[in-house]
């Protein structure tokens, strides 16, 4: 049997820095779509995903992540305009200063809070989702309709 | 700039049935690879990945399902002979009789413990996990090299 076109995967990593924990390391993209991002990006072939997002992470950052856990998964179809990807959230801790690299023309360090941050993707919804999870240890709900 | 190429995305579901939740909605698959596996299946471009879980337990076993949780994501390369998938396994809940359909020749209910089952895939170290889950309440440990 033929192999089914699936959605592409890809993997994003929320850094916390040990020593500003309320705050989140995310990238401003060097590509389209602009604005800011959690750092993360696509899967390859032959790559674990817990793999794949601490490589990503790395390429994006300079930071060498330590997972803690799975927040959750995003499938929207319409999340991602250049095409429809799944993306697995991972909650993850660093020590050090993060660099800017590869697809992040630059770091920043922000407060998952601040409403006024432009953010890409739905990553503002991942961000709350985020938020939640800090204060009462909640997964991502399971979402089968409009966001 | 082009695509990349990433693995597949697959939803597989761990079935309870209401009136004996010790046991779970397994099928014995009619394509290659044969043995038992967890009812499941690829994700459709376009389609949310917990639609695509209701689907393929649907599709499989007649069942309407009501999913839990999300116990984890495998993504081993080698865990599918037919090239690299990663998999979100759910945990759900159903009432009714199960019936195979589909991909499925037929649909056993077995008890997860039970290490004669003869399960394709890596759906023994699926298995495994639930077991722990469901004493524990512990979510699919991330991995990051062999199983």
């Amino acid at each position: 049997m033929p192999r089914p076109v699936t959605p592409q995967i890809a993997a994003d990593v929320l850094i916390r820095l040990d020593d500003q924990p309320d705050k989140l390391v995310l990238i401003e993209r060097r590509h389209p779509p602009y604005g800011l991002a959690i750092p993360g990006g696509f899967v390859d072939v032959g790559e674990r995903i817990e793999v794949a997002a601490r490589r990503e992470a790395k390429e994006e950052t300079s930071l060498d992540v330590e997972l803690e856990c799975l927040l959750g998964l995003y499938s929207d179809p319409a999340r991602d305009p250049r095409g429809h990807t799944v993306t697995a959230v991972y909650v993850a801790r660093a020590s050090g200063s993060p660099e800017a690299a590869d697809d992040a023309k630059a770091v920043v360090l922000a407060d998952p809070a601040d409403t006024s941050l432009n953010m890409v993707f739905d990553h503002r919804l991942v961000l709350d989702d985020y938020l939640r999870w800090r204060e009462s240890g909640k997964l991502t709900p399971l979402r089968f309709g409009d966001r």
